[in-house]
Order: structure tokens, then C-alpha cells, then sequence
């Protein structure tokens, strides 16, 4: 390494030299040297790391069109921005998303990012701030306070489609298996007891109707809560120091750049503070978890055996179970997924506890709130496409078995009922269960009901929906 | 107690001597052995008591308009689920809120107390079951696993009004201060250090927006949450041996008995071990509790001191604060208020851990689920009303202290800033801080604003908005 | 309700109506109005009221000794205290659990009714605090905020050996079982699938051996948390205002009165505000309830069924299960053990959030924490004794469905491994799976091993332990 | 790339091309492909890799000396497990942390690349498996079930002196720092309010005892909880198929090689599922997170201001504070170390879900055990030497803010009460709060104590702890 390869930058604490090859600047690298913590840099989010662009390029447009900023350095930034938008230079974002500082240093390493790269566009060499100044230029009319939150919101508003689509294909994937397995009768389960018939497909359509709930909700609450930005206020939502005029064309920018239907928070003072926002949206994110593991639990249980367990159905095989166990198969893609949900109810918590601990005027716990938020969007996205694509979509049905198990079942007098009278059906259903004996065979050989009659009821049409019964009298 | 104050009651299990007076019978009565944990009974949250009745009301009127229940059983239900709805008899629902059996002990405690209230009706003796019977009439067409969830919706439909009255008195109360203390002018802080200036004013009408919020995403969650109900569905969803015109009716009754917009869900399956309405929901009040406990930990901020805090704030004195330090006047409402936060957000796992644990068909942690639901409900309506009554209405400014630290702050320059210039403020504010003096007073004596302008500058309404400065050239 | 039915009392925030009967005085009743919170009074934990007392009574010793309380006043205070060591007027404790001022309402409920019972003692009527004083006589030398964290402290100590006991009884149920169940051979689960072979006895004796070791650390850790007192320190542990001969006597006086190796921290500044061993405490009662939690789910698996899940063992009919589906048992024991934890786990979390909410040199979130403390305990006592007495004892084996399972299992393959080898072993697992039959029987009819081998390989003792095997060469 | 990159392997499932340069092989691919979740693989921590080799070197020393395992293999595997030992090759280790299977991958992945590098050794190609197997030879007596376990916890083990030493030297800063202020008197604090006085130097004295006690704790607890392992236990603790022994040899090897003094576990069947370690570590854990974040909290309040806050001590500037605000230098890393307690925090919650949710005889959750165990103590690790380095040795006192504060406080009467009388000190406080004056001040002109008297008291040793004052009569 040469004495060329490091430029000196200085701030208001000293100098410290900065790679020359570095977009970032000197208040990135002293966050780098303060911060080593979670290991997880600003650019693992790529889209938190395009909306830090698009709202500096929003703000540079307000201040450019108000006239605090030079046609030239306007375009300088822009052009920055741009590159960043289109994914280039992530890698310049190395600030751990653990922080002190409410944010300021991922602030700040996206202002020296974006202030390197353009001079570079205004042929100068990085580090030249006379010319393009990180703080007075890209950071104009801005503060930590009100850029950094903006960013959070607008990167999670990046992000959702594809979270939707995750949930929405998995959602199809059980869709589909529930139309697959509609003819398979089984028993339904309470309490782990038999309870009464139903179709394997019924299970499965339930997955996705419980599922497709929370792709509704999910896809009203993201715009309901991240659409409406403090940008603007500043310091503290007072938005001192800034043009009256500055605020409304800032964030009309941010909604054309980004594409979303952003708007002014109505109390920039509350809206600076406030993380209500991401405690409900990470309670929803909290909600999907809870589910999905609900699912795998179900799937690992209606899988289990195959000798010893109640294999209903087969998970495909992803990977060889055991050296010493040969031939064992695991449920391995579902035991991920709920390892993912216990990390995201985690994250909840963290969040929450960072929520909670905000005071007077801001939250300075904020960089672990956005953290959590786009960690728990990730690992839920990826565990809900795992669970499609490596397991779901070749679920098969042990049909013999599922029939078997219900029609051995003591549950199933349940649905003789209304025929053979309450008092048969539990002179049989305590018959069979002393001599290991199944209920249908009993009927059939105490002749309490004809065969036609008996394979009517036993039809699944039958069984699994509400019957018009002849009133008991 | 002589021999005739115990009549003998049986079920599948067996005998045991029930109290003559209870109205309740043999199944509560295990329930009671069985489950001593909480030291909770279902009597403390007389909303679900009430919801209990109204579920079993809706059935009867159904199970009656079919033609399977006589007009004289009809009648002797409806009188005892009319005495539970109007609050009377609560004290014989006396099993513990933690159970097993998924909620068949509480099912069986309304069943069993309204059929011996209907029994009274009727002239017959308690545990004359022979004329109308807990489990055939009372619970007729319906299961634990739709009647239980069922009411538990219902019960926080009846309990959401006071909720938010509770919480909009609490918002007026912040906003009547936020008025109050409009002219305050103030020091904001930011990480605990001195920012820009706003007034008190700001300060407590952003409490009264934050919690506005949860008003109105409160006021819509529940109906949507809630109003659709598994009623009909019976044992795992499938509607079982129910007549299929039972569910329209039933679920028609119950909206009118109780007021609300009841509907039925659209998949009773997924319906039925579905909990991800509770999930989301606990999730939004733990939202409102960090809030609140953000709030009042602000507020203890602000009035910290009296010397050696900040004591910008006077909060009542509720009690002696110490036998030891005469004079001594704590923050004991706001405490509380926080702790009540924690103990919300603790339900709110102990919920989640519950609706994660679910299993197939069912689950059957659903009444944990129940109890944390109405405790968090009831305890933030509590906290709330105590908030308001005990402490914010009773606060008061120390209107000298909160101007005097915000003249001698250093941050004031800020607010001198497009005024004096960059260097002209940095300057200034190095020598304050070194020297201890006031930014004004430096301002003054170095005659760099003149009185006029220093003191238009420093007018509230200027100081705490946008304001139009002339370009910086 | 005549005039007379009530006494005047004032302190410095002016005068009430305390009730006459009332042992309880005005500082009570102002919490009572202020705190209307979680509806459990003090009086819920006797163990907390009578530390509570033997405080006092050790303080009283020390003040006597040390010649600032009068024999007469000491008599007076100590017969007070006993009668609530003894456990009488444990009613009289009516502040509600959550409460703010870190305890104070707590403490002066103590001092109040201890001073109205001596008064009366003394032949005085109650609210003659000239003869003798709450504060001045029965709180002599004490802060709320030492006296109350030892209270907390002692009350845990009081209540550990029933903690243990009920402990130590379930550990014994699960030990007994395991005896009984020594030789019944089946297929031991990992993932859900069919893994090796055990014995049913080995299961249950190994949560015996699971939850011993937490009987082992909960024994030892309660002495090594609890017994080390703040008693002394006063307001802030700098012991201001104290005899400096007064802890010593004190903590000496507690330790001989409530029989517990009490001892003086070593630094009562860090003591006064440190909530470190309720946090370690409530974890390590936080690792019991999982504990418990994950042996009630394997019970519950294990006696799913009757038909269509595991049903290795039965557990004890406690409840008739369902009115619509006969004959169904369900495993309420269980499912509520679950609960409790899933209860105990969320109290874990309310304690450790009010234990990071301590500032400064106090906790005032402390009555939060001795709330989860106490109820966590008594919880977790409660449902170990219900899981033993109305589960574990009365559970039986399904021994011929245990060894069938086994014998039908794939997994058995694994233990001819070693004589069969392991092409073999492979060859035979598949031709198993796919045909649906047995490996012993296949095995059997390829004379793979002879009918004595064979046998003796299936020995129970054989299958369950290491065994020495020939070398494969 | 040209064909020759690529080697192809096969397995159970099929075949797969590998990386020609991978040590890795088919399974490792596998998990690759089917765990793509939280984007932290196993080589992030490097003491869980060593310890998986030291496993594998253990078990490979056992078979050796029961004549199962050649001298040539032997020597091969042993020269893989040192390098790795050495820290080489830790970038072969590229699965997830969260995955699925119970720990197989992770095994596996060890297997493979302790595998491939041995066949190097003996001069063969990477995946020539015939020669040196990955599962017969590397694995070989193992299985998941007892290898993954037993290098979670030597791992824990591996880094426990880093995590103490680091704890260590925190401890000692703050105790250095409770010296250097011990001659700094100033106000105690009491839920938010003045209190009495006490030294700055008490203040920071006690943050060191209080994490004095956890550095006692952590130091017993990781031996006693880590040192006994399931090693030799095979698929469920049964030690089916293997020589009995191989458990006693391979477990004393494995103490050598660590050298920490590891043992096995007394039921090998209740050590292959119990989390209950894991737990309690984790409990203890967030038991020093709670304090560090309690007493950064207390930094925070203490350094508020400069002028609208406490102010009592000043912390290093690590950063600017704010392109807005001139001068303003924030407590950032105060800020981080609260952020990292809360994700301790949210750890200790995934990893107790996960532990929970174990069955029968496994845990197949525990690869998220593992992951939230190690990265709780690495964040803490770095925590504390951030908090450290960047803070604590550099804090300075603002000695002469802390004693006018101290001075002015009425608070300070507390200390004159018994020289005054109760009366006094009441009129006076009163007086003081009512004029704005000192209770000094107010003493001195009342002439009630003459200024030497009043000096003497006031020295900071008169104070600050307890002192013999003459009997009030």
C-alpha cells in the first residue's frame, strides 16, 4: 500500500485518513471505528439504502427549485443519487445497523457517498468539498432527524411488493394442494384427540385462507402507515431554519421518485418521535410468524412416522436425515420456518423494547427498530419462498392412510349420530374402544344401519358440511 | 352446613356433591378442582360473562325458530341468559381463567348456571337436568370450539367503547394542556441534549396527535377484527350434525342480542383455530402502552428536579413522597402508568406464545389467549383513566424555569443561525460553552443583532416553524 | 353506615375519612384511590405481608437496642408483627400490586396497620398516632427504599421451600413412572420420526432427570440471590441519617426472625438500586416453565389419539371432553400446565422491562417485579402440584401399541445394522417402506438372522444402551 | 469457469456438481440451497468451528484406540481438525445458522470439509470419498444428535474468557473512574427527584460492583452449565450401535484437546433434548445486558444538557452531533450499548421459543439456539469494549455543577435534620421551595447552625454514609 492510497479528511473532532478509493468520508469511518457490533452493514438493505438516495435527491430538488442549490450541483447530485437508486455503490454503505446517534452516521455515509460521487461527476477528486460539501449541499434543509425516518419508511415501502408476492405464492401453493387433496377423507384433530371427519383438502385450503388474511392486511397497512413522512421538520419537527416552502415541495419529489403516494406526517413534532408506525407493522410481520409456524407445526405433525406418527402426508426430501438412521427423512424446510418465526418475534421484541425507550423529542433507538423491521421483511420472505418452492408444492397425500385412520376412528360415530341415536353411538363408541374394534365394522355387525345408508353418510360430500337431519323426536 | 346444603350431581366421570345454592353444576365444579392457578375466576370480566350469555341466547332463539327447542325451554333460557346479560349472577362463574380443555370448562360454567336459572324459571329445582339439560338444550348445536371463540369476539366487541372513551378523555386532556401551554416557550431536546427551541404547548399536543392515532386505528380494528365469528361451525368447523339453516340464524340473532355487526366467517375451518385476530390486536395495544409509557416517562423527565432536574413541569402530588426526605413529592402516576406498559407488553408474549402453540384443528391454549385479551384491555383503560385524572389535568408550567434554560442554552443559536452566519454561530457558541455565559448575552454585547431584530427572532411563533430567511449569498 | 363509622386522618397532603374498622390508614387509602390498577391486592401473597412484618420487627429490635424506641412502643410493635407473621390481618393489605412510588404505598400500608394493631395493644384507639407513629416509629431508621427490596427478598425465601417441594414431588411422580414403565419397549422420535428404540421408562425418568437439575440450581440459587439485604441504607444506601450501629443489628434481628442466612450487600448504593437476582431468578423460573411446557406437549403426543395419533400412554380422565363428540378425553392437565408457562414466560418479560427501566439510584418499577416475582412462583408451584396430583400419577401404558409401533418401525433396522450390515440394512428399509410391511418380518423371511439371535438382539436391554458388537471388517 | 471447475457428488437424494476447489460437499450444497435465511453462516463464528473440529478430532482419537478407525485415517482427519483448530479454512463453512434438521447440516458440513481436507493429506483428490468418508469415517459413532450439542457448547466455552475479559476490563474502568470522582459530592436521585447527597464517585463505584457481580456469576455458570455433554448419547442418547467404550474415551479426549474440564452428562437420553443450559445462559445474559443498559441509561441522564440537562459529567465526543445544530455532541455510544441490550434481550425471546418447542427426544430448534447464544455474546463482548474504549475511560466530572447542585438542592436538608429538628428542616425545605432560595442560604441567615458545625456536616465523609448523631430527646 502506497503513501497515496488514504486522502485526509477533518471534521469538527480532527483529521483521520479515509481509503482513497472511498466513497464514504471521515464521519462514516469514525462510526465504523465507534460502531463494531451486529456485523450487519447499511448495505445488506439495498432498498433502505436507495431510499436514503431518493430522499437526498428529493431534498436536493426542493432546495434546487427554491434556488438554495446551483444548477451544477443540483445536477452533480442527481446524478449520484441515481447511480445509488440503481443499485451501484451499496457496497459504500458500511455502517453497522447498530448505532448510537439516531442515525446520524448512516445519514452522513449516505451524504459523503453521494457527495464523492458527484464531484467525481463535477470532475473533481473525492474528498474536494469545497466544491460539493456532504452537510451544506446534500444534506441541505435536512436534518438526521427527518431524512433518516423518511428513508426507513420509504425503504420498507421498496420492499413490500416482493413480500406480498412471497405471501401471495404461497398462499396459491396451498391453494392448489387443498384443490389437490379435496377428495382425501380424514379425520379432523382437537386437542391432539380425534375429532370428526373432514378432507386433507380442507386443511390446506384453510392454510391459505388463514394466509390470504394477512396478505389483505398487510397489503392496506404498509401505505397506511409509511406513506406519511416527517421530512421537513428537521430537528425536531419544529422544521427551524428551513424555507416555509421547502417541506411540501420536498416531499411531492419524494412521491414522484419513489412512486409511492407519500405525504406530510400532520404533526411533524409528534411524527418525529414517534415509532407507532413500525410497532404495529412488526406486530402484524409478529402475526405472520405466528402462523406460519402454526402451519409447519401442522405439517410436521400430519408428517410424522412414517411407522410410529400419524403420516397423513409426505414432505418431499431435501437433504439425507441421519448417518446412523438410514432411510430417515426429516421435515427439515418446515423446522425452518419456525425457527424464522421465533426470530421474528424476537425482533418484535427488540423492536418494541427500542420503541418504548424513546425520549422528549426523538427516539434515538431508531437505527434498531429499522433494523429489526427490514431483518424480520427478509427472513419472513425468504422462509415463505423456501416453504413453496422446497416443500409445499410437492406435499403428497397418503390417501390409504388418511381413509384408514378415519374409518377406524371412534370419532367417526359422531357422524352416525343423528341416525343410530346418542345412545347407540356411545354403547359403540365405548365397545370399540374396550375391544380395539372399529366403530364401522360394529355397526355393520350389529346390522344398526343398511350398507347404502352407511356409504351415503360416509360419502365426504357428507361429512364435512352441514347435513339437513331428520329432527330426533 | 346440614345434609340437605349439597345436591348430588353425575357426568361420564362420576358423582360429586355440588353447593344446593350454586348455579352452577358437576362440570364447573371439576373445573374448580382441577384449575387453581391464576386465582382469576371468568366473574372478573363480566363483558365475557356477558358475551357468554348472549352466544348461548343467539343458539336458543335458533335452535328454537328450527323447531328444536320447545317455546317453554326457549323461554326459561332466555329469561336466565337476560339475567346474566343484565349482570346479575356473575359470581358463579367461578372458573379459573387458565384451563385446559380449550374453554370447555367455561362453556360449561354458562351452560350449566343458565340452565339452572332456566330451571328456577320453570319451577323446577337446580339439577333438575331431566327438564332441561346444560348439555342438550343449553349447548344445543353447538361445540366449545365455535361457542367460546365466539363469545370471546363478542365480549371485546361490549368492552371497546369504554376503551376508547377512556383513551379519547385522555387525548382531550393532553390537548387542553397543549392549549394551555401554547405561549410556553422552551428548550426541545434530542438524545437528552439541549436542540432547538418549541413551546410546552407543541410538547403536549404531540402527546395528544400520537395517541389520536391509536383512537382511530382502534376504532376500526375492532369491528374488523371482530365482528366475524365461527359460530355455527361446531366441532372443528365443518358444521357437523347441525342443521345447515342453524349458522344464518344463529349468527343473525346474535348481531341483533348484542348490537354489533356479527358475521360469520367466511371459512369456519380456518375460523376455529384461527388466532390471528387476537395476535394482531394485543399487538396494537401493546403499541398504545409503549406509548403511554414513552409519555409518562417524559413526563417524569420534565418534572424532574425539583433543583437538580429539569423541572420545566409541576405534576399534582398524589401522596407523601418519604419519611425520610421531608418535602419529597414523586412521580407516582405516571410510574404506574408505565408499569402497567410492561405488563401489557408481557401479555402480549404470554398471547403469542399461546396462538403459536395451536395444533391442527384447534387451539387449545385459546383461553390464556382470552384472559390476557381482557386483562390488557382492562388494565390500559384503568392506567389511562388514572393518567388523566390523577396527573394531567393537574399539571402545571414553570413558565419562568422552562424560558430561562431556553435563553441560556447554547442551542438558541441555532434559531441565530441564517441571522449571524455559520462562523459568526459556531464561534459564539464555542465561547459560551467555555465560558459559561448565555449566547445572547454574547450576542448582545458583540452587537451583532440589534434589540429589535434579537427580539423578533426570538418570538415564539417565530421559533417554532418554518420561517422565510433570505438566501444566504 | 353511621358518622361514626369512620376516622379522620391527615398527612401532608391534607385529611380523609379512613373506615374505623379500618387497621389501614390514610396513606392506604390514598393509594387505594390512586391505584385502581391490576385488582391483586398485597394481601394475595401472605408470604410478602408477613416479610413484610419481620422487616419491621427487626428494625423495631434494632431501634430498641440501640435506645431510640421505648420498650413500651416495642412491645406494642412486636405483637403487631407477630400476629401478621401468624397470618392474621393479612386482609388489611389492600394496595393494589402495581403501584407507583417504588414501593411506598407498600410500606406504609405495613406501617399503618402494624401501628393502628399496636396502638391498639397499647389500649389506644387506631389513628392515635401521638402515642405512637407509622413513620416515626414503626418506619424508624428505614426508607421505603431499603425496607421494601428486603421484604421483597425475605418473601421469596419464605416461599422457596414450597416451591421446591412441589418440585421435588412431580420429580418423584415422573421417577415413580419411570420405574413402572422400565420394560415397555418402544420407538423413541426424533423430528417426529421414527428414530431408535428405548423404553418408555427411560422417557419418564428423563423428566425426572430434567426437571432434577432445576430442583438442584433453584435450591441453591434462592439463598445466593435473596439473602444478601439492602436493610440499612436508607434512602440511597448511603445509610444517611442512620445509627451507624443500626444494619448491623438489624440484618442480624431479620436473619434470626425469619430463620433465613440473611446478610448486608456489600455495597448498598449498588444494592439499593439493583434488580439483577430478580432478573436471574425470574430466568431461571423462566427455564423451569419451558421445562414443564415441553414435557406437557411430549404427554400430549404421546396419548394423541385414540386412533389417529400416537397413543403410547393414557392420561387420567379429569373432565367429560366434549358434549358433541362422545366418549373424547381430552389432556387438559397439560394444556394448562402450558398455559401457566407460557404465563410465567410473559412474566419474565414485565420484569425485565421494568428492571431496565431503573434510573439513577432507584428502581421505581419495582413493584412490578415483585408482583411476577410472587405470582410466578405461586403459578408454577400451583401447576406442578396439579400436574402430579390430577395427571402424572394416574398415567398408564399402552404397552402392546408401544412394541407393536416398535416392531412395525423402520427404525428397528437401525439395531441389526451392526449384524446384518449395512447394504443389507438399506435394502431392507426400502423394501419396508415401499411394500408396507415389517422389518423383522422381512428379515425373518430372508433368514437374514436366526429366531435366537434375533431375539436376543430385540432385548430390551440390548436395544437401549451400548452394546459391544463385533468389528465389521 | 471452465467444465473442470466442478466435481460431482452424490448422495441419497442425488447428485449435485461441487465447486472443484470446495472442501465442502454434497450436503453442505444442499443446505446452501435449501437455507438461504438470515445470511450469517457458521464461519462468523469461528470458536463454533474450532469446537466442531475438536469434536471430530475427539471422536476420531476413540475410534482410533478401539481399533475402528486406521492409523492412516487417523492421521489424516487429525491434520484436518488441527488446521481448522488453527483458524484455517473457516470460509468451507458457508451454512446458515438458521436451518433446518436438527444441526445435520452444520455436521455435515464439518464432516465434508474435515473429509476433503484429510484426503488432501493423504494425497487423494477432494471428494475421492472411498478413500476417507465423510459419514463412515469423520462421523463415524456419531450422530447429529450428540456432535452438534457437544460443539455448541465447547464452543460456548471456547469464548467464555473473551467475553469475561472484556467484562473485566469494563469493570475496571468504572471502578478506576469511582476513584478518580470519589472526592465529587453532588445529589442522589430518587425516581427522577432530588434525594440526598452522595459522592460521584459512589455513583460509578457502583456500576462496577454491580457488573462485579455478574463477572462472579458468568465466570461458574458457563463451566457448570457447558462442561457436561451428550457426546457418545448417538441418535437419542440411547448409544445404539455404539461400542460402549467409545463414550468414556472419546469425552476424555475431547477435555484434552479444549482443555476445559468436559465430562458427560449423567442421562444421556435427558441431555440429547434438554435446552435448559441454554436457557439459564441465556437468562444470565440478559441479565448483564439489562445492567449495561440501566447504567448507559444513567450515563445519558447524568451527561444531559449541556445547559437544559444534569450535566454532571461530561462523555467523549465519538462524532459530530448534527450538521443543524452547531456544537451539539451526542451520547452515542450509551445509545449503542441500550440497542445491543435490547437485541440481547430479543435473542434470550427466540432462543426461549425455540427451546420450548422441543419434542420427545430432540430439539430439532436448536440451531437458533445456537445462533442466539453465540451472537448474544459476541454483541456483548464488543458492547462492552466499545463502551469502554470510546466512553467510560474518558468521562470527565463537571465537579463544580455537581456541587451547586448539590448546594441548591433542597434535599439537602435531609442531612441537617437531625441537627435541626424535624420542624426546621420542614419550614425550611418549605420556605426554600416556595422563594426559589437555598436551604444553605436559608440556615445560615436563621443563624440555626453556625458555620462550622454546618461545614463539618457538609463534608462530603459526613454525608455519605451513616453517623453517629446524639439521640433526639
Amino acid at each position: 500500500m502506497t503513501a497515496t492510497a488514504f486522502r485526509s479528511e477533518h471534521d469538527l473532532l480532527g483529521s483521520l485518513p479515509v481509503p482513497k478509493d472511498a466513497y464514504y468520508g471521515i464521519q462514516t469511518l469514525r462510526a465504523m471505528h465507534n460502531f463494531n457490533l451486529s456485523g450487519v452493514p447499511l448495505s445488506h438493505y439495498p432498498n433502505f439504502v436507495s431510499a436514503l438516495a431518493m430522499v437526498k435527491q428529493a431534498a436536493a430538488d426542493a432546495n434546487h427549485q427554491l434556488g438554495y442549490l446551483s444548477d451544477n450541483k443540483h445536477a452533480a447530485i442527481s446524478s449520484a443519487c441515481t447511480q445509488l437508486i440503481e443499485g451501484k455503490h451499496h457496497d459504500q454503505f458500511i455502517v453497522d445497523m447498530i448505532q448510537g446517534g439516531a442515525g446520524t452516521s448512516t445519514n452522513m455515509n449516505a451524504n459523503e457517498v453521494i457527495a464523492n460521487l458527484a464531484l467525481e461527476t463535477m470532475g473533481k477528486e473525492k474528498g474536494e468539498y469545497s466544491f460539493l460539501h456532504p452537510n451544506n449541499d446534500v444534506n441541505m434543509a435536512q436534518s438526521t432527524n427527518d431524512a433518516y425516518p423518511t428513508a426507513i419508511r420509504v425503504g420498507l415501502l421498496l420492499g413490500h411488493n416482493d413480500l406480498l408476492l412471497s405471501l401471495e405464492r404461497l398462499i396459491d401453493a396451498f391453494s392448489a394442494k387443498g384443490d389437490e387433496f379435496s377428495h382425501v377423507l380424514k379425520m379432523g384433530r382437537t386437542q391432539l384427540q380425534d375429532a370428526v371427519p373432514m378432507t386433507l383438502g380442507q386443511e390446506f385450503k384453510a392454510f391459505a385462507v388463514n394466509l390470504a388474511q394477512d396478505l389483505t392486511r398487510l397489503k392496506s397497512l404498509a401505505n397506511d402507515l409509511f406513506a406519511s413522512v416527517n421530512l421537513g421538520g428537521t430537528a425536531i419537527g419544529t422544521g427551524i431554519n428551513a424555507d416555509p416552502r421547502y417541506q411540501g415541495i420536498a416531499v411531492e419529489r419524494l412521491a414522484a421518485i419513489c412512486g409511492y403516494p407519500i405525504q406530510a406526517a400532520p404533526n411533524l413534532i409528534e411524527a418525529t418521535s414517534d415509532m407507532g408506525s413500525f410497532v404495529l407493522f412488526s406486530g402484524m410481520l409478529k402475526r405472520t410468524a405466528v402462523k406460519l409456524s402454526k402451519i409447519c407445526n401442522d405439517l410436521r405433525l400430519l408428517s410424522s412416522g412414517p411407522r410410529t406418527g400419524i403420516n397423513e402426508i409426505n414432505l418431499p426430501a431435501r437433504q439425507p436425515g441421519s448417518s446412523i438412521m438410514p432411510g430417515k427423512v426429516n421435515p427439515v424446510i418446515p423446522e425452518a420456518v419456525s425457527q424464522v418465526a421465533y426470530e421474528v418475534i424476537g425482533n418484535d421484541l427488540s423492536l418494541t423494547l427500542a420503541a418504548e425507550a424513546g425520549q422528549l423529542q426523538l427516539n434515538v433507538m431508531e437505527p434498531l427498530i429499522a433494523w429489526k423491521m427490514f431483518d424480520s421483511i427478509r427472513l419472513l420472505r425468504r422462509a415463505m419462498d423456501m416453504l413453496r418452492e422446497h416443500c409445499v408444492v410437492d406435499i403428497s397425500a397418503n390417501e390409504e392412510r388418511c381413509r384408514s385412520l378415519m374409518e377406524n376412528s371412534i370419532g367417526l360415530i359422531t357422524a352416525l349420530n343423528p341416525y343410530i341415536g346418542y345412545d347407540n353411538a356411545t354403547r359403540i363408541a365405548k365397545l370399540a374402544l374396550e375391544s380395539g374394534r372399529g366403530v364401522l365394522e360394529l355397526v355393520r355387525e350389529e346390522q344398526l344401519l343398511d350398507d347404502d345408508l352407511l356409504a351415503d353418510i360416509l360419502r365426504p360430500e357428507h361429512m364435512i358440511a352441514p347435513r339437513l337431519v331428520p329432527l330426533k323426536e
